[in-house]
C-alpha cells in the first residue's frame, strides 16, 4: 500500500479507530501526540475513501501513484502479437487465460528451433521463447546466433502459430529483435537499464519485463513505467526469483509479489520457474504454485534434447515434462471459469 | 545437492561426460586438468550410483550427510497427537493428506480460544494453533497469557477434536507447553537457538521448526537433527519467509525450499502464508501456491474478531476466508488421491 | 529517523520547504494534496525541534521512541567488570578509548586459555574473549568444555588482568557463565530468542549482544531494550556481519550500521571482524575499517595454535596478527585523543 | 578462493591434513571415503604450489580462472587520463595514492559545475565526477542536461586540472560520454547489462565499474571482464552498497569485498559512500572505513549548494564535509607510505 498518514479527529476515540483499521487488515504507528497514524506499507490495500469514512478519521493523506501509465493498464489483459499483424493475438492478464510460452533458452540451430516450436505447440504454448542474443555472465561463454536465430525462430513459430517472444539485451539489436519478435524481453539483469528500456520502449511492441535480482516492488513498476513512458504497447511483468541466501536453488520465486501484482495491483504477470530454481526437478512445482498464486501464465525453458543445448541445459526441461506443465495451465484456466 | 566431485577416466571423453551430466540437470565446472568436476549445489537432485555408472567417471566423490536422524525420517509422514494419547492421532508429511491448522496469534481470552477452536474446526482443519508464550520485538508489547492460556487453548481443542500446537520460547516454560499442546512450536527467531532447542527436544514430542529469516536449508535441516537428536519425536518443518528487499509484504515466501523439501528431501513440511507476507489480503493465493508447490500443509492465524485481535490482528483472516482455505486444503487431498 | 510526517502550513511556500530539508539531508515524499510530507527512514538524523522551526511547517509528528532504556545509556559507556568487583573496571563505549577483546573460539584446555590470555594481554586487550558452551550448527561437532572451560578461562583471565566475556546460549547455563565472565555474551542466533534475553538480563550483568543475521537495526535495539528490562546492567552492541549473496565471505559486515549506532545513535558498539568475514587474510583490514567507522572496539578470534583448534579454526588469528590489530586499537585511541 | 578440491594420497594422515590446512586459513569438506577435501569458497586465498607440498596432498584441482584480462591488470594501477592526453594523467589502484573523486550527483547549470570543480580540487581531489545523462527510477524525474552538462563539467575540470568521470547509461551516448571524459562510469544498475558493457568497452576508455546492488564478486569480476574483452583501457571497480534488509540506510557498503578485491586481488578498487548510506550523516565515517578497508580511492556527491540540487540532494555534502574526507585520503596516503 502507498504511504499513507491518517489524521485524527481530536476527539476521536483512538482504540476505536486502531480496531477499526485492524478488522481492514491495516497495521498502523502512532506519531506525536497520537493524532495521527502512519499506515504500514505491507498493510492489506484499501482505497482512501473507505479509510475517510472510519469514525475519527478527520483526513487521508495518501501519496500519488507514480506510474499513471502503468495504473492505466491495470485490470486489462496485454494483447500480443497485435503490432505484427498476427492472425490469432493472444492476450495475457487480468480476464485471460492462463498462458504458457516455452522454448529454448538459445536457438542455437534451426532444427532446434523447429523441434522446441513443435514441443511448445504439443503442450499448447501460444507463445514460443527463444534465444538470440544472449546476456552471459562470461564473455567467453556462447551468446547467441543473433539475426540468424531470430530468423529460425519466427518461422518455426509462424509454422506452428505461435507468437515469438526474445529478448533484446542491447539498444543497438533492439529493433532487428522486434522485427521478428511479437514480444520484447527485457532480461532481469537490464530491468533498471534506463537507456535500454527506453530504446525499447519507443518500439510500440509490447514488453516482457523481467524483476531485477534485488528490485522491490516499487522499481519494478517504475521500470515497467520508463517503458510505457517511451511508448511501449503494453508490459506483461515477469517474477524470475530473487537473490537468496541458499545455494541449493538459485533464486527465491517471489510468489507473494506475484500474489499482489495480479491480484492487487491487477497487472498482467507471469512465473519464470526454470530462472528461479535453477534446477530441473523444481520446475513443475514451481510453475503450479505460480499459477495458484495468480500468475497469469507461465515462462518456461524448454528444449528438444538437453544435454546438447549450449546454454542453461540443466535447467531445460522436455517434452513430456513440459506436457506437465502444460495440462497444469490448462488445469488453471478450468478453475478460473468454474 | 550434496558437495560432489566426479573423478574422471584419464581417456574419457569429457565432452561427452558433459553432455550426460546436463542430461539428468547437473550443473558442473571443470576443476585442475579436466580430470575432476565439481558439481554445483544447486544442480537436480541424482544419486551418486546414477553418476557412476556414466562412461567416463572413474569415481563420484560426496559429502555425507550431515543429519542422519533427519533422513530416517524421509519419505514417512511425522504421527501428532500420539504422546498425549489423542483418540485420532494426525499425520503430516509424505503420504498423508494435507493438513490445516489455524488459529489465533495468541489466545487472549477463554472466549476466544473457543471460538477459534470452532472456527477451526468448521474449517476443516485437525490442528489447532495459538500462542500462549509470545515473542515479541517489543518488551512492552503483550505476551501472551501463558499457562492460562494453554489451558484454555487445550480444552477449547478437546471440545471440537482438535490436536494443538502452541510455540515454546523459553526453555523455562517448555515443558509446561509440552503438557498441554500435541505439538511444540519453535519459532523462527529461535531457530538456530540450540540450548532452548535441546531443552525441547528433550520433551520428546513432534515438534514444528519454522524456519530462520536467513536461514539457508542445510542450516535448518541441521536445526531439525538438533531436535532430532535430543528427543524429539519427529520433526515438521515449517516455511514462513525468509528476509526480502522490499516493503510491501514482510517476508518472502519460499516455495522452491518447500518444493524442494518435501519433494526432493521427502521430509514433512508445512506453509505459513499469514507471517509470509504479513498482509491478509495474501493469504489465500499464498496458501494455494504453498500446496502445488508441494507443502503437507498449511497454518494459518484465523481469528474471530480480527479487530480486537491483541497482536498480529492485521494479518488474522476470519472464518469466511479460513473456510476459502479448508476448501483449498481438501482440493489439493483429492488431487493427490487422483 | 524514525517515522516523521510533517504537517505545512496552509500558505506554505513547499519548494522551499523541501529545499531547507535538503539542505539538512532529509529526504521526503509528498502526501495527499501535498500539505504533508513524509520523511523517509534513510534520512540524517534531525530532532524534531529543528523541523517545527523550519518556515512552513505547522507541525512535526514523530513516532516516539520505544526503547526507552537504551536510550537512557545513549552517550555513555558501559561499565564492565564492576558486578564481579574486578580491581580495574573497562569501560566500552562513547567517550571511552577503543578496546580489544580477544581469544579463541572455544577454550577446548587449560593450556589454550592461558597461552590465550597471555597473546591477549600482550596485544593489549582488556578483556579475553572464550567460548565455554558453543552454539554449533551440526549437533555432532564439539560443543565447549563448559563449566571446567569458564574456570580455565576465568584464571587465566585473572591472572593476566584481564576481564572476561563468554556466550550463553541456553537458559540452564546462564547463572554459571554470569558466575564466571565479567560480561555475558548473546550470540547472533539467538538475538531474538527472547527467553534467553529475559534469562540473561535478569542477572544483572553487562551484556555483549550480537546483531542477528537478517535484523533490522530496530529489532537489534529492541533486543537490547529486552535485556536492560530485565535487569541487565548494560548492553554493548557487536555487528558481526549479516548475510549477504556471496560465497567467498561468509558474511557482510554492515559498517553504515556501526557508524549509526556509534556516531548518531550513542551506544556501545565493537565489531566482530572474525565472523564477519569468516577468512583470516580479511581480519586485520576489516578490524581497521570497523574503528574508522567509529566502532568503540574490536572483538576478535585469536589462537595460540589455530592448527589444533577445535572449533572456527580457519579464521582464528595467531599471536603477531593480534599484535597487529591491538596497534590498530591503540592508533585509533590516539586519534580520538588528538 | 576458487573452487578447489585436495586429492590425498591412500596413507595420508587425514587429521594432519585437516590441521595443516587450518593453520593456512583454509576450510575443508571430506568428499566420498575421506580421500578427497573440496575447499570452501570463503577460505583464505592460498596458491595452488602451497597446497600441493602439505605432506599427504597427492593432487591440488583448482577452477581456471574465468577472467584472464582482469588477471593481468592484478597488482598494477589503472592510468586514467591518458587517452585525452591529460597533461598529468592520474593513477588509480594498488602501488598508487588514495585518490578522491568528487563532484555533484548532476550538473545541473554551468554555475554548479564550476563550483563543483573548486570544491573538488580545493578538497585535493584530482577526478571531478557530475553525472549529465542521469538514471532515474522514475521516468518523470529529471534526467540530467546530457551532452550539454558534460561541456560544463569538461571546461571546469580543465580550469581546476582535474579529470572528469561521468556515467554512460545509455549505448547512445557512449560515445559522447568518452568524448568529454576521461574515465566513462557504468551504473550499479547498469553493471550486468552486456550490451552497454560492450558498447562502453569498445571506446577504449578506462572504466569505472560500481557494482551491482546483488551482485556477487565473481559476477563483478566478469563484467570487468566482459569490457575489457571489448577494449576498455582498464577498470576501476567501485563498491557503493549492496541491498540489505534495514530502511535505515539504503544500502549496505561491503568492505569485506573491497578487503578482498583490493587486498587479496589486487585490483583498482574505490568506495561509494554516498550511495551506500544515502544519507549525509554517515558518508564521513564511511569513507574512513573504505579507505582503511583498503580502498584505493573515495568517490562522494558534494554539491556547493545541497538545497538547490536536483537530484539525490539529500546525500550530497558540503564543501567543509569534502574537506574533511579530503584530509582523511591524504592521511590514508602518509600511512601507505610510512
Amino acid at each position: 500500500m502507498r504511504d499513507c498518514v491518517l489524521l485524527l479527529e481530536s476527539d476521536a476515540d483512538r482504540a476505536e479507530v486502531d480496531r477499526a483499521l485492524r478488522r481492514l487488515g491495516v497495521w498502523s504507528v502512532a506519531l506525536g501526540d497520537g493524532t495521527a497514524l502512519q499506515v504500514a506499507s505491507h498493510s492489506q490495500a484499501v482505497d482512501d475513501r473507505t479509510l475517510a469514512s472510519l469514525p475519527g478519521v478527520a483526513k487521508v493523506m495518501m501519496a500519488r501513484s507514480e506510474h499513471p501509465l502503468l495504473d492505466a493498464q491495470a485490470g486489462v489483459a496485454v494483447t500480443l502479437g497485435q503490432a505484427r499483424g498476427a492472425s490469432a493475438p493472444v492476450r495475457c492478464g487480468p480476464g485471460a487465460e492462463p498462458l504458457l510460452l516455452a522454448g529454448p533458452c538459445s536457438a542455437e540451430s534451426e532444427e532446434t528451433a523447429w523441434q522446441a516450436a513443435a514441443m511448445a505447440a504439443a503442450a499448447g504454448a501460444k507463445v514460443l521463447r527463444g534465444g538470440a542474443f544472449k546476456p552471459r555472465t562470461s564473455p567467453y561463454a556462447y551468446r547467441g546466433d543473433g539475426a540468424t536465430a531470430l530468423r529460425w525462430l519466427r518461422e518455426a513459430a509462424d509454422a506452428h502459430g505461435l507468437l515469438l517472444v526474445s529478448e533484446a539485451m542491447s539498444e543497438a539489436h533492439a529493433a532487428e529483435v522486434a522485427e521478428y519478435a511479437d514480444v520484447v524481453q527485457v532480461g532481469s539483469r537490464s530491468m533498471a537499464s534506463y537507456g535500454l528500456l527506453s530504446a525499447i520502449g519507443t518500439l510500440g511492441r509490447p514488453v516482457l519485463l523481467k524483476r531485477g535480482q534485488s528490485a522491490t516492488l516499487q522499481e519494478w513498476r517504475l521500470a515497467a513505467e520508463h517503458l510505457l513512458a517511451a511508448g511501449a504497447a503494453g508490459v506483461v511483468l515477469c517474477e524470475r526469483g530473487i537473490a537468496g541466501v541458499d545455494r541449493e536453488t538459485r533464486n527465491v520465486l517471489d510468489l507473494g509479489a506475484v500474489a499482489l501484482i495480479a491480484g492487487i495491483d491487477g497487472h498482467a504477470i507471469v512465473v519464470d520457474p526454470s530462472h528461479a530454481a535453477g534446477r530441473r526437478d523444481l520446475v513443475v512445482p514451481l510453475a503450479q504454485a505460480g499459477l495458484s498464486a495468480g500468475a497469469h501464465g507461465v515462462l518456461v525453458e524448454a528444449h528438444p534434447d538437453a544435454g546438447n543445448a549450449r546454454s542453461d541445459a540443466a535447467q531445460a526441461i522436455d517434452a513430456a515434462t513440459l506436457q506437465a506443465i502444460g495440462a497444469s495451465v490448462r488445469k488453471a484456466a478450468q478453475r478460473e471459469d468454474g
